[in-house]
């Protein structure tokens, strides 16, 4: 219908709220493989900047490749200590001299992280508790020749991006849970750590909604203060399910307690990586933010690429974002789900396949709604390089 | 129908190869994430042999961090160098003390991951072409509490695993590819690096194999050597890919070379990890070798995994083998998926569901084949320690 | 004459004012080698300080081998930036566990280098213009074993110091003008870096005072300002000079300076490290802060050690500290040279032999004197242990 | 006499020989410090040959930074093993890019280390038991603009250097001691490791010589055969000593052992690198291979530096030679001590004074030998650029 090969055809298997068993994760902002996503985002955005602010436009670099090595901390109540620090090794590629401009990548790139941690673990003394390290070898230069005449950039290899919404009930509880845990909730209770690990799964009309959250040891002056936070933790879970869902849910908050020998979730930091889990880029949420086995995802690792010429990274927020706006502008889509595939050496406005599926609402066929949403993706492949601007702002998350 | 929890229905979707669209990616040996992959479980593969060499079993570790940081290298026909070396670090968690005993964790890491360097990237010196450094922080010890009466673990976490076959013809031409190239055909011409990544894409009925492949400038005198080498491995590969199907063929290799510019795939050590391509593990193939965004897939990094308790590994890799051998022993069956969810504090051999979707063949019924199914799929966790020592044993792959 | 063993002759050699030629050389604060000297003290002293307070006594650590490797960067008028990282390896062994009570080493020794970096290179934005690591192994544990009935420890090696007093003309001056540049000087002129290396070379009754020091960019305008700032050191340098000998005096300040090239001594960070200058423990000023190869030196690296059972670092100390007081508190001594040799295995109050070397003034004997030395030197070697808790307290300089 | 400035004088102190007490150490080959020493001046080496042979002339570097970082081992009896790897950076400056040619700085650094530890302690496993890692920061380039019209190079640093000759009898008895244990008795005698410390102390005349050696355990079956071994050193260095002095010489081998305690200097490598000694550059001997706080000595560290134009190695190992060919060539001399001070801009075969002072035998006047000496002070430093050859070749140590 459109100059773009947009192919919309009717969904070849149970929309997600159908199917027997489903099971969705996601890892909060504080578990190690998170951190290191953060990290990697955040530099990319810090670099991206520097390049545009010295030299006018982003030059190559890609720095998706955070390694996180765990340390050892003695928490206690009131306050215990990180006893071995985390080290973590910031490694990508980045152009550092341009026409005679000099670009301190490592120094961004460090600074970048440094703050991403502040902001995030703020219990967590970068310095002292963590030794943030970066290797960033030469990236090749200008990125120019990857742009064709409109300003539009050639895709430089075949890759392809998934995203899907709306969300299943399942996916929006476990997505929503971590976000105001680690939002208004940690503002009001401290002793919440920021790494939640949220496990969401639904076995037909149940949902078990699972919950591991680091304590912070200095809020919480006890065993007992410990109990009623886990309780608390549980009770707001439980409420923000039972918004979204009419189904039964069951909530359970670190599971693998126990009070006989001690072994609880408690840490000085708020984060597993001061307790031995390691971590890295790409190994937990999708670009959606959630891990789904029921859907099809991408192994692209979106976090730290960079987002002008990244065909994976592209495609891979470009699909969810126009999933979700076809199904807020479009009435009687039950679910949506789009693959981008790319093609080497043409425009990445242009792909080698836009695949949308669609189920519809009971009621809704395919052709009532097809032109509107061949509109919708016609118009958000046109603006690709909106997308990136604003991953380059921030206004986009990655994982 | 049997003790375990194994639950057998007609697929919910087409089989593979009946969509429209199949996309399928191996990265081969010599990736730098395959690299990681292979070293990760090398090292795993190493520490459980000297845990069972040294105290009688196996202690807990995981060490499925590895991070590889790219070197660049000056390739010259007839033999370049590198000009910075590769950096490898080793990560992850093992125990070093046990009962008296001592185990040299570092050491062990060290001189399996320097020999499974020497093995599949020869032309890379270990040492001075790239520097491989551990940090191996502590484990906790004994695993002993993670068995039931009878000697089988406990699942420790909430996780799954997925597993399919029979391959479709482009999984299975993708897959042969790389590890016939990566074979006999390295063997007879050494000019073939292990860096090869096979993408295959099948339209319909048209499947497009892409092949990258790292080419060894010391076994090359010239650019029509290189030309020349080039034509071979597509000749090979064609000629592979026809073995498997009967759909059109088109291959495709170094498709990104430019004669022009001289800008071509030669390496001085086989893999793109001397020219800035950075990897960690889990970040490319699934355990069944594989990247497969049609198919359900885990997002677990397999390798560098305890194998006696990680239940991510463990299900994942049990997932192919009885998917691979249900279709092998039972007649009649056109696809098999099968999904192992755990249960945590419940034996590994019982999951909380083995969720198996059957397609059959025309003119058999799902009824003709569940009890036979059903027997594998039992007879296959109840020997899941059998596939423990297969994976120490090195026998089966999990990248 | 006293329990102890000292031996008291007269000097034999010329001293020092009476030789032809006299090299003194003072490394300031901010240059590469100085800061790791200043590094591994202020972690020695942030570790004796926590196992004090831990666990009531001083346990087995010594911290004396920090490596500092240069970064590079990007010095301009008005404010420059730090292009390349520098990197800080701390480096030694510490015991990180006792009785049950566990002392958090790197986290310590990270914050202490930390610390000192801020508080000695304020423009050094530590964590993004210098990543600081730390490497420390484990010690042996308990130091009690070393002590004697009278809580004084046994020597553990056979080692030496050496001290002498007073400073001769030369080596006051290169003292002084560090100590003053770095201190009043800067404060009213913060152009000045921390990075001051000074060369005095006395020729018969000649004295060239040469003036390394660089200069921080952002409080510098222009060359002009650059070229003032030079030319006012060195008013104050001769002004210095002049109150400390009748002998003729030429300053040298930045002397490599070509201003028709632009090289000049402009740094963003006030040290060299900045620009290629790497660093280690024990390199510059022995530990009276000078490098006299006109008198014996030791080459200890007294930095770092342990101050308690530390036999080199202590008689180093010790030495300088007798050879000051002997020559303030007794008249007619003209120079005096005091070396100490210590005995494995007894109290380091008791060394093998204290070897007092003396110079009288014309018309004193050295029997005038002897007895008093003799007071002195065995009052100060009863007091050793004081010393052990001045250096811990930070009341004596090391390097 | 000569264009040159050599001044020659007497000696304005009493000959090594008539001092009271003499102390004199050299730290053998496989000790932490000498090891860093070694492996510096191999990178050093392998860095000027390779520029001699890629561009024609030696480039910008300087190699002289090599941080050791000890590891730990469990020797036993029969063999042991080692337990955390010994880790080892190369630091240092070097120009890896010169009019087109690019030199792989880091590789040829790793390559020189690996050999110089394979060579020089063949029972630590590079790769496994050790891992050699290396940051070299870029040189400024091109060295031609430090060389006058007739080839020399320009000083481009105050600085100095100081040899003597001959060695006294415990210099002699040290150096000797431990180039003989560390040769052919290493060669009949495998348990010998190359970390040999030999102290040499003279009071009047009386020597003692304590020798502290690591013993290797593959080499020997149980605590008789160490205690044998330590007998048979402690012979055998007697007899090198005995053939240097008629003083009486005392021998102490592993005198810190315990029998009780099983606290024996047993290792598995040869080095107490395996046992917590960390190491650095310029730490140990001085460029005559020994310590010696009797005498002049220069805090520069010799190993590592570039040996075309640092002015500091190349004076302390010239001075060193100049004193040993004098002594050599002239009749009649006791002693002789020489200090070249260098100035800067002016060629380094002319340096700002080579000051000379002799002691003469009995019955010789200084005035007789004094134009010998002269004539081959002048020969020397004409032929300085010769000098730097022969360290490039390895002909001349630096430790």
């Amino acid at each position: 219908m459109t100059q773009r090969n947009v192919s919309i055809e009717g969904l070849d298997r149970p929309a997600a709220e159908e199917t027997a068993v489903e099971i969705v994760e996601r890892k909060g902002l504080g578990h190690p493989d998170s951190l290191c996503d953060g990290i990697a985002e955040s530099v990319s955005r810090a670099l991206a900047a520097a390049y545009l602010e010295r030299v006018g436009r982003v030059l190559h670099y890609n720095t998706d490749e955070t390694q996180l090595v765990a340390g050892s901390a003695a928490p206690a109540f009131g306050g215990g200590e990180v006893v071995e620090p985390i080290y973590i090794l910031v490694v990508g590629r980045a152009t550092s001299e341009f026409e005679g401009t000099t670009i301190p990548t490592e120094p961004i790139a460090l600074e970048a992280a440094r703050e991403y941690l502040e902001t995030h673990v703020p219990e967590l003394e970068v310095g002292t508790d963590v030794v943030v390290d970066a290797k960033l070898g030469e990236g090749s230069g200008d990125l120019r020749g990857v742009f064709d005449e409109s300003g539009v950039p050639m895709a430089n290899d075949t890759s392809y991006g998934v995203g899907h919404a709306p969300l299943s009930e399942t996916e929006t509880i476990v997505h929503t849970v971590e976000n105001r845990l680690n939002g208004e909730y940690a503002v009001d209770h401290p002793y919440l750590g920021p790494d939640i690990k949220v496990m969401g799964k639904r076995e037909g009309e149940t949902i078990d909604v699972t919950v591991a959250a680091a304590m912070i040891d200095t809020y919480l002056t006890d065993v007992d203060a410990y109990a009623s936070a886990v309780t608390d933790v549980r009770e707001y879970v439980t409420g923000i399910a039972e918004e979204h869902t009419d189904r039964e849910v069951t909530v359970h908050v670190n599971t693998a307690d126990d009070y006989e020998t001690d072994s609880i979730y408690l840490t000085t930091t708020g984060t597993s990586a001061e307790q031995g889990d390691d971590g890295s880029v790409g190994r937990g949420n999708r670009a959606n933010g959630l891990i789904t086995p029921n859907r099809s995802m991408s192994m692209e690792a979106t976090s730290g690429k960079n987002p002008v010429n990244h065909i994976g990274k592209i495609y891979n927020l470009l699909s969810t974002e126009i999933a979700e706006n076809v199904v807020a502008e479009v009435d009687g889509i039950a679910e949506l789900r789009i693959k981008l595939l790319s093609q080497i050496g043409r425009p990445i406005d242009q792909p080698h396949v836009a695949d949308v599926r669609v189920a519809t609402d009971e009621g809704v066929a395919l052709g009532d709604v097809e032109n509107e949403i061949d509109r919708i993706v016609d118009r958000e492949l046109a603006d690709v390089t909106g997308l990136t601007e604003r991953v380059i702002d921030g206004e986009i998350a990655t994982f």
